[in-house]
């Protein structure tokens, strides 16, 4: 028993001080993406009293995305770039250390979405760092000391990282954004204890290297699971474009222990001009499921093949042991950029349920269930190998949804009470014009300008918050929003369900009736961050970042003025500057005493 | 009557603005300086169940002084460099318009003290900005349309704004930064619809330059008041050294419409090095007492002659009318950096109370009541020409107050109900090393090596909050802080005395015992702001800045790591970081519901 204490041990530590509600040990607050918190001192009937606890300034001005961790009566605040670490004793507020990085500032130019981060992660005493140039450090949670430090990318090249490392058994998982430079996607798993990296299995190319076996690893083919085949990477990518074809990594994580597979989703094929890479550019726009020990895929689904919309599969997947067709099952339910909402069985990756979670989602008419494939509205694509009459330099409009998805990277909760998902949601539609770009290392290679505007013909507003039935794949309810609702969901065992928006609100709902507004407050600056919440000395607390940015912020974050500047989404939101401003802080809210 | 509108007009406004509480339509609130809220909804029985009911980042990282203005339920919230300005709807919280100067980023290697800037000011439908850069503009208060603009200094020569405008009659009155840089002093009233300069008096130099009257401008002298004479300036400074002699205006001004004077001081006379210019330097360290309409110097003292250790004379004047002696008096108030609180009457200018207000001062043993001098102990002198034995280069230890003084621009209020004054203070001391510098125009010109530490032999803060009654020159109580309190106090209708603390705090306190704290939050970040107080739709909210910076939080606003760095402050200061970070936000509280 001595002899192989990793794992287990590993596993038993975090996932202690993860049952322990008083803690938020991981970015979701657990291995399965949930976000409920088992908390209910702050409840429907009381959360309308909730004020203000204590505040904190990052002094960081650009998006802040993600949350704090609380262990053990300490708080670790994460910052965007430069990716400031500060533990905070909740006892006193008082800061008992700070880690600062020194990062070349040159990494800001390198970052697609703003220069966010979403988190850090937690293990035996360790605080795991992300940093935006792709270090990977090893804090020690009591002193602030690094343990140790890996790079995981190179940045000249754009490979930056944004997403939160996460911790599963004694491995930290870590993956790599640059889908808008050509970064070939990857997943790694790094020894917690070390540094060591354990495995690394890219989302394109040779089978080795994407830790794919022919014969074992399965995908959903003809309405069955089948192995995916020799060379299923290779086979739908012209020459060597895999190579600089993307799907990154940059997302949630999620972990079942009873299958041991590792969840997620890679990001879109580079270029944004589909007219340049025929073929079905795999394993881009695909869930994953891999063994945490190996780094294997056991089977793998591709939701967008030939993506001509920048419909990153990236967003969470979500473990939750629901009924599905009047069956209990062990479902993954993911809510993708593409605007269809799917549930799969997560130990066979069996396709179960795929429908629109926006009614105005159009360039697809329906996800073809045997086949698991798309079926593309001509009109909406932009590819040449989709509608001859479109390709390069041709202006397609009235796309449903925008490049950033009918959700983006803003987590949705599931409520075991209600078993529901909720679920923040862009209800905004583009405009979308491809063009030529050549392949420069290091260089931006979009290939594609667009225009954001709100779904026509419906609220006028860019944002829903839905409740999601992942069975009968329908919206439950739909409540509208000004702006998207780019922050992360924490539903309660209060009955609550609370987001922020990007005007800076923080609000909380009934969480069997979302429509019921119970609570809302004005925080210092537009909210992408994610809502959490803790228990200290017999008080519980719910906190969120504000700090407007991401995506959606990027005209303010980064000064852009240009409509199709930012991606286009500097148009599509310029509306939100008359509502905030930019600046980072923690709003702790707690009922009065 | 129609051909003479001005003075009477604008002061009705501005005047009727102040005089509803609902507004705070002055930085002090009135023009008195007197930092008072007639509203007493909030009142120190209830104060304790206040809460935050909303917040506004400003995008701006470093130190925040001042407040914003409310005016008819818009509220004007302005940021340090850039020096941006908002313009809230208070019933929406909308940004309603927003002005964002483009200056020159080398203005901010131009400033001493942080780039902070302390507030807007109002009158007729015009918001008065004073830019870093000097530029002195009016905005339409409707449209944030540029009415005029005017250039007040040449930023090249070190020549800056950190001050609030203050309007008086028709006039708005701007003073000038850059002491540190030999910037010579002066005083300017422009016309509130044209922008036209209408006078400007200097701080040193030749009698018509300063506005002064040999004759008829008074000063103190063997115990009564005489004139000054010719050249009362010139014959103080060697040569042509009054050129770049300092005696900057970069504090909060005060106004009596029943004498039509204008109250402020001067700063410290440049270099930081005494011996470098023998002399009393006339009128650097000095309280004037101008005509509005003309600019003519009526009466002016100085406190601080031959200046050794940076005592500036710029801390605010506040007007009451009080007892002092028995005897009902128009008296002005003020607690100089020097660390002495002087109570004159502020028609004649006579001096009727010097004292310390904080017992550790040691610089001088008294202000002699006849000649009107501080009495220099030796032992602390930092000039040649004051103690032979020092000079350049000789190191003079524990000098109290440290040169951020007793109080620096963090304004001090006054309460008519307990006809006490609520006096935020440094117990801060410092050894001081002068050196040999020349002038080099736009080049920093300060000649001292300081290091800071809190107050020896006390209770180890670095602060006080005290009350003083300014007729016995006493202290009434005093409550320790562990910093410097560098915020600005408002007492209230309802009984309260409110501050804030460079940890980030907001304190409210019993007015009749200062020492009983009825009301504590933290902030997101450090408070240098200064409290203000309105009532929108029948509810009062009081509010303040939080933004470490300043003088005091110069290491973190500038990222200055030597204890010397920051003239001093770095070292002093540097636990700060352990309590709080940069970031501008404003809090507003209220009761709840
Ligand atoms: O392809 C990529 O590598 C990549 C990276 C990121 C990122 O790292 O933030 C985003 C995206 N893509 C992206 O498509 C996207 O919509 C997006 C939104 C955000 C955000 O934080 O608001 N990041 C990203
Ligand atoms: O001599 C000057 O012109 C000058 C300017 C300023 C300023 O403009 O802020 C300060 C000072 N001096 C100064 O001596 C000082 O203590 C000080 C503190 C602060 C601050 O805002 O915290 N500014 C200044």
């Amino acid at each position: 028993l001595l002899a192989m204490p990793g794992l287990a041990l590993a596993n038993a530590d975090l996932e202690s001080k993860m049952a322990n509600p008083k803690n938020w040990a991981a970015q979701a607050g657990d291995m399965f993406n949930q976000r409920y918190s088992k908390l209910n001192q702050i409840n429907k009937d009381n959360v309308g009293k909730m004020q203000v606890a204590w505040m904190f300034s990052t002094g960081v001005l650009r998006g802040h995305e993600g949350s704090p961790l609380v262990i053990d009566g300490m708080m670790y605040v994460h910052s965007p770039f430069p990716n400031k670490v500060f533990a905070i004793d909740l006892d006193t507020q008082k800061i008992v250390w700070r880690y600062e990085p020194k990062q070349d500032p040159f990494v800001i130019s390198q970052m697609c979405c703003d220069t966010v981060y979403r988190g850090l992660a937690y293990a035996e005493g360790k605080i795991f760092l992300q940093q935006a140039d792709s270090t990977l450090l090893a804090l020690d949670a009591k002193s602030g000391k690094v343990l140790w430090s890996v790079v995981n990318g190179d940045p000249k090249l754009g490979a930056v990282n944004t997403q939160a490392p996460h911790v599963f058994g004694n491995k930290v998982i870590t993956g790599i954004s640059g889908g808008e430079w050509g970064v070939r996607g990857f997943l790694a798993a790094y020894d917690i204890n070390t540094g060591k990296q354990v495995w690394k299995g890219y989302s394109t190319g040779p089978d080795a290297e994407m830790l794919m076996d022919p014969e074992k690893t399965m995908t959903w083919t003809d309405g069955k699971m089948a192995p995916v085949g020799k060379d299923s990477s290779l086979k739908t990518w012209q020459g060597d474009q895999w190579k600089t074809g993307g799907g990154t990594t940059w997302g949630w994580f999620s972990y079942d222990k009873a299958t041991n597979m590792v969840y997620y989703g890679t990001g879109n094929p580079s270029t944004w001009n589909p007219t340049q890479r025929p073929g079905d550019n795999k394993w881009s726009m695909t869930i994953f499921a891999r063994d945490l020990d190996t780094g294997v895929a056991k089977w793998v689904y591709q939701m967008t093949p030939h993506d001509e919309w920048d419909f990153d599969g990236v967003n969470e997947m979500i473990l939750a042991d629901i009924d599905v067709k009047g069956k209990p099952t062990k479902a993954l339910v993911h809510f993708d950029r593409n605007g269809f909402a799917y549930t799969l069985d997560r130990v066979t990756g069996e396709l179960l349920v795929a429908e629109k979670y926006d009614p105005k989602v159009n360039w697809a008419s329906h996800v073809d269930m045997k086949t698991g494939r798309p079926q593309v509205v001509a009109k909406y694509s932009t590819s040449k190998h989709t509608n001859p009459e479109h390709g390069p330099d041709v202006n397609v409009k009235g796309i449903c949804p925008a490049a950033l998805g009918t959700k983006d990277q803003q987590p949705a909760a599931f409520d075991p009470n209600t078993k529901l998902f909720y679920v923040p949601t862009n209800h905004v539609c583009m405009d979308y014009e491809p063009f030529e770009v050549d392949y420069v290392a290091g260089q931006p290679y979009v290939g594609a300008t667009l225009s954001m505007f709100p779904a026509p013909d419906s609220h006028g507003g860019m944002g829903n918050f839905i409740t999601w039935d992942a069975s009968a794949g329908k919206i439950v309810q739909s409540k509208s929003e000004k702006f998207s609702v780019w922050s992360g969901v924490l539903n309660t065992a209060g009955g609550i369900s609370c987001y922020g928006t990007l005007e800076g609100y923080l609000k909380c709902v009934d969480a069997k009736d979302i429509t019921k507004e119970l609570f809302k407050f004005k925080t210092p600056s537009g909210i992408i961050g994610n809502v959490f919440s803790y228990e200290h000395k017999g008080k519980q607390y719910l906190g969120v970042f504000s700090g407007i940015g991401g995506w959606a912020g990027i005209g303010m974050a980064a000064s852009l003025e240009k409509d199709t500047d930012g991606l286009g989404a500097v148009g599509g939101y310029r509306e939100l500057s008359q509502y905030t401003e930019l600046g980072g802080s923690l709003t702790v809210f707690a009922l009065p005493d």
